[in-house]
């Protein structure tokens, strides 16, 4: 894990600097801060604003899904930690425009501190926000407690959904019910086959074999459910289904979207091999699939691994997720 | 380098078969044939052709083009082999509206051989092909020996121009000027930190140190210019800079295109990183950057390493570049 960066302390900013150089049509800091980012494109008088927040290390997670028709802001922290909730506090103001902000970000409990502490200290200056929180990894805690598991890949599908309904000029808590129905209807579980490296800790987040996988671990090296032997991709794709589908029964007649996300090392051949049998066992029980999404979409890094996310789709969820969106990292050219 | 595959001899069709199912708007195979893509846009009468081909395990390249508003067919090899010249044969009749084809690949000796085969068999049906070949990885072969260079990751200028003016129903001979002039205008220098494993063969392509990184280095592996100890990311920029720079000068007031190129291992993190420099350095020497593209355009599955590619516009290829394209991996949502 050889890394082509200068300072490990200057990774962050240099990284933020490098983006808003090249995605400057779609993005810009805040009053030139290079932990929060806000769209560069015109706001829309009285649209509900979308802000997210998180640590870095995820490309595109989580700023490259600001610009239209997405998130609105993100504040940015330091690698796998959360950013201070002034950070989060200027983001949300950034992005009021008088009709309140909706606050989607995954489950950790630093952002769900921080972001607390933000929504408290803007009520002060009258804006009002709401709170969605991701946390689609199905493998981070059992069914009956899914309110504590983590948010990963799977937030793609809110952020979507939702500021595809933030963009139709729909009322702050009709854009929460969407995003909360989006995160309801999102399942994720991933594999990992090898660690990352903090470039300020400069040693793997975590040990594995050559010939192991461990399954259902975090973006972060959070410990998964067990480790396995190296599965075939075919077995691979088998065992995350089974999981999912386990979690979030589909039953013949369904429509869901399907996220296969890289971790970072892992090839996009890897991932459309995974994909091919992903779209199999859905067409064998019935299941029909739009809009597939194959690529990275949540990251650790150079780690190598994948997840699979299941959506759950209505004709509402489908409306908002096929609307025009252009942000740095996702682009959606349908009229 | 542990691999989510299954039988390595199944590699590429099975990674065709996971293209085709997720990507099945912009493409499909022609006849089921799942070494042939075409593009599944309706072909405008009279239009240009383009077609490209080239070894498997590239991705976005080469297949990853074929769309609307670049390429219209691909043929497939096994992984960093040629396709064999009858699916470019069959590409080409597939791509022909009675304009005749730009045939559009990089110089490799396999490609070469087997497209001036294909074109041949063409000749015999009447269809008037021209080839124009991507060489344009600086460190291959001296300037004074241009014409043997390697094409790399700025063939992509090459397709996203020859595809809009053949989108502009330019004709072939036009077509194929755009091409050579985006082919002329192009050069890429790569670094590589690690190697990649071609699945049927199973070992590494080359052996690198751990402190050490290669420079100049092809994206199958074949050696570079040096190999120097690891650097940072500032230095990695200059350096590339430097002998782009002297291969192709660009005086104050130049307008370029820049492409910072993941080649598969490195996270986007690294590139924005390099990618902040490269914009410094065109500063300030007084050159002005168009459309920046940072991410993963031509890969070598899982390698770690980058490249930079330098694109001098003028006023045709501005307009050409910025013109609309959507295929599964690029989406140019410009109107």
């Amino acid at each position: 894990m050889k890394k082509i960066i200068n300072r490990p302390a200057d990774f962050v900013d240099e990284t933020m600097e490098g983006i808003v150089a090249a995605c400057g049509d779609h993005i810009r800091f805040l009053n030139g801060d290079r932990r929060v980012l806000i769209s560069g494109y015109p706001v829309k008088k009285g649209k509900v604003g979308i802000v997210t927040a998180g640590g870095s290390g995820h490309l595109p997670l989580f700023l490259g899904y600001v610009g239209a028709g997405m998130a609105d802001a993100c504040a940015v922290g330091n690698v796998f930690a959360s950013p201070a909730y002034t950070k989060m506090a200027a983001a949300i103001r950034a992005a009021d425009s008088g009709a309140g902000v909706l606050c989607l970000y995954g489950n950790y409990g630093g952002d769900r501190m921080n972001f607390e502490q933000a929504i408290e200290d803007c009520a002060f200056d009258g804006i009002r926000c709401r709170s969605v929180r991701a946390c689609d990894d199905a493998s981070s805690a059992p069914k009956e407690n899914a309110g504590k598991r983590r948010g990963v890949a799977g937030i793609f599908y809110a952020y979507k959904c939702a500021g595809a309904a933030a963009d139709q000029m729909r009322d702050l808590d009709a854009v929460a019910a969407v995003a909360e129905k989006a995160a309801a209807n999102t399942r994720t579980m991933g594999v990992a086959l090898t660690p990352c490296i903090v470039p300020e800790a400069g040693r793997p987040t975590f040990a594995i074999a050559e010939d192991e996988m461990e399954v259902g671990m975090g973006i972060h090296g959070e410990k998964g459910i067990t480790v396995e032997k190296l599965m075939t991709a075919d077995r691979t794709a088998g065992l995350l289904m089974e999981r999912l589908l386990d979690d979030m029964p589909l039953p013949d007649g369904s429509e869901v979207s399907v996220l296969v996300n890289g971790l970072g090392g892992t090839p996009a051949e890897e991932l459309f091999i995974v994909y091919r049998r992903v779209a199999r066992i859905l067409e064998e029980r019935g299941v029909k699939v739009f809009m597939p999404h194959v690529g990275e979409y949540a990251t650790a890094m150079e780690m190598a691994g994948l997840s699979v996310t299941l959506f759950r789709l209505d004709d509402e969820l489908k409306e908002l997720l096929r609307a025009p969106a252009c942000t740095p990292f996702y682009t959606n050219a349908n009229k």
